[in-house]
């Protein structure tokens, strides 16, 4: 089952050359999952062959416009490939309003219907859930009202041992009973427990996503053992009173979560404009967390591995 | 004095890897004016050095998003960058409020005023001149209230021969009287005819801008003359009825309103996302007019040269 992030971009507010507005793509079981649609998202998706019409769900932290000003331009291009499928955004309160009203002076009515879910950036809250994901948003300590998202595996289904449906010819109808935990009685009543059939399943996994947010050390409540987390870095250590001005974190800051989380992997990103060398804060994170990743556009990675590959 | 067209993108509504949504700078003694801003344009005008700071007027054609989506995150960027200028924004009716509203629900106020000119998409006005150059709004025949653009430059001066200061011992305050087309006086009360001291300037040059428009020989009225015209062709040929039915021009149409106004130079853009083959756009149109290019992103374009080259 795939699980699997692509950066689309991981700049901050003032776009550069180096970086584009904030967006990502979470792919889970065929499922594309848009996370934030700066300015130029679209393009990037263009450039590393995401499907736009496989995208159901987009999940937008907050109205800043380096997380959504690239939204109105997505939907207006999902209408002109012709979608007529329903989607789904989640977003804070007003979002709804500033894309219609732009809809509206173009003169445009979307052929597909939209479900918009205003978020609560106050409490925790599941919003989404499928048979095998859900989707909690969680307050962040921003400016304004900012929500993280986490994306959590449900219960996977236990994996039959390999020979045991030729040993007791268990009929195919049965299988997913056993898989989900049951057991298995013979024709001469003898009962076949379920730990003697399957085996344990793969761990559920899990990814955070934390765009933009003061140092918080609550918000390591939310992403608690987390196997991937981004968590933004706007800012180096000798810039924490602008971080600590402007409600961002330095990547000291994102590592102290992560380490506070116990997560599997902490992945940086939102770099202001000021900053040449993104190792830098790859560095200075891992004096406090060793597992981190310098975020890219274009970079992929798969949720509870260490591996990646740019693209 | 620089007369200079830089196209910063000239694909249509779909976005692709081949073409950005429109946007273009218009260079002219030492002014920089922003025509059109689709999403992506300030990564553009980063990509080919367009100080953001230098742009003091920006001319929307009209609410498609392809031609306005860049405009709330451009001047989001020039909060950012710490403009305090006043800045001058001529558009459609409407604009202003979804640029405003975006700002709101982002929590965001500009520290530095705009002043929003509302267009009259129904007849051409004179609506922005300084000492150099007047600008003129005209009907383009589009789906929603459109506007193209006409840049003019003013009579100039005429040019002192070359020996004639020092052979009548004219002092500087005289000079731009005698570039005005004053006669001078000697001491000995003789006239010396302003023909006498004076050559022809160099004649006026004028841009055209029409964006987004079905074919309407109108237009030539609007562009008489133009040393250099930008006019949209979506489509060739073999699409004229899809032309005709989204109320946009094909390469063919493009030609025609050229050669009917006596344009200069016609470049040519707004190409629909279906084609991958520019040079077949300027193969129709050179059937009808001969002095074509295919505009390109990063191409620069002097006024009333044929000499250009890509950035």
């Amino acid at each position: 089952m795939k699980f699997e992030l692509t950066i689309l971009g991981c700049g901050s507010a003032i776009p550069t050359l180096r970086h584009g507005s904030t967006s990502q793509i979470l792919e889970h079981h065929s499922q594309l999952y848009l996370i934030d649609c700066g300015e130029g998202a679209q393009l990037q998706m263009r450039k590393y062959k995401i499907r736009f019409l496989k995208i159901n769900h987009i999940f937008i932290s907050h109205n800043h416009g380096d997380h959504c000003l690239g939204l109105p331009g997505f939907l207006s291009s999902l209408h002109l490939l012709g979608r007529t499928r329903g989607l789904d955004i989640f977003c804070q309160s007003g979002l709804r309003e500033a894309v219609e009203y732009q809809l509206k002076i173009s003169h445009s009515r979307l052929r597909y219907p939209i479900d918009w879910h205003i978020l609560n950036p106050e409490e925790k809250e599941l919003i989404y859930e499928n048979k095998n994901i859900e989707v909690h948003s969680f307050p962040l300590n921003h400016r304004v009202p900012c929500c993280g998202f986490r994306f959590s595996e449900k219960e996977k289904l236990r994996n039959i041992k390999p020979d045991v449906i030729q040993k007791y010819n268990i009929p195919i109808p049965r299988i997913r009973q056993i898989k989900a935990g049951s057991d298995y009685k013979l024709d001469d009543g003898t009962t076949i427990e379920n730990k003697d059939l399957t085996y344990e399943p793969e761990p559920p996994l899990s990814y955070a996503f934390c765009s933009d947010t003061a140092y918080d050390l609550r918000t390591a409540n939310y992403v608690r053992n987390v196997d991937l987390l981004y968590h933004e870095s706007t800012f180096l250590d000798e810039d924490t009173k602008r971080a600590e001005d402007t409600y961002h974190s330095t990547a000291t800051h994102a590592a102290q979560v992560a380490k506070q989380a116990n997560a599997g992997k902490l992945i940086l990103g939102h770099y202001s404009a000021r900053y040449r060398n993104e190792e830098l804060f790859e560095e200075e994170a891992k004096k406090i967390f060793d597992r981190v990743q310098i975020g890219a556009e274009g970079l992929v990675v798969k949720v509870g591995s260490n591996k990646y590959s740019a693209l």
